[in-house]
């Protein structure tokens, strides 16, 4: 699995790892059912904690990406429930918007990046 | 200056902090020339310490929100650069993008969305 961590980000690592999980999700890299490293494996790759990697699998389960199965520890999961995500991402792309809105990015250029990043996740998933 | 933390939230204070404003300006409440509130006053209104709000008038002047004036302290000032305001957009959309792929929400759903905050910024500018 490939994880890019950037040590010098403001950003927690856990979040992070939250992050390019997510990502990797959307771009099939990661697919229903498969399994995620093993916390102790994955924070030796990584060179980070243990308790850094559980903090991302326990959000990640929290969210709906991830569910634990007795036998194989981590598995990817993505909950279905849209009106939960929707909800979610709202919250989210409204602190976007608010950065693009300071900055006079028109709605347009915001439509543009969006299709543009749709376009990407969708030619990964056709790639598989 | 209306400031809501959620102390129970993940995200870390300062980037709520940071986010807040960014949405007050973006909202009209803050506007270029603005003081923010001494660090000390900030600090005791919302009941944190005041290393968090020194942090989150760091980042906000890092990336372009705030200038430090020497009489009056911290100021509202948008550095109007679209290009690096573009590419920031780009990768924090990345992530919420993902995240909607992963849960099937559709394109025009995202746009939808996009339109509906778009909508709100602009109709509390012209509240003005």
């Amino acid at each position: 699995m490939y994880i890019e961590i950037d040590f010098n980000s403001d950003e927690a690592i856990y979040s992070q790892l939250c992050d390019q999980i997510i990502m990797g999700i959307a771009a099939a890299r990661l697919n229903d059912g498969d399994p995620l490293p093993s916390v102790r494996q994955l924070a030796n790759d990584i060179g980070i904690n243990m308790h850094t990697v559980n903090k991302a699998y326990t959000v990640l389960r929290q969210q709906g990406y991830v569910k634990v199965d007795r036998r194989r520890g981590a598995v990817i999961s993505v909950d279905p429930d849209k009106a939960i995500a929707l909800e979610e991402l709202g919250e989210s792309l409204r602190v976007d918007i608010a950065r693009a809105f300071c900055r006079n990015i028109s709605r347009e250029d915001v439509h543009k990046l969006v299709d543009r990043i749709f376009d990407d996740y969708a030619s990964d998933h056709s790639k598989e």
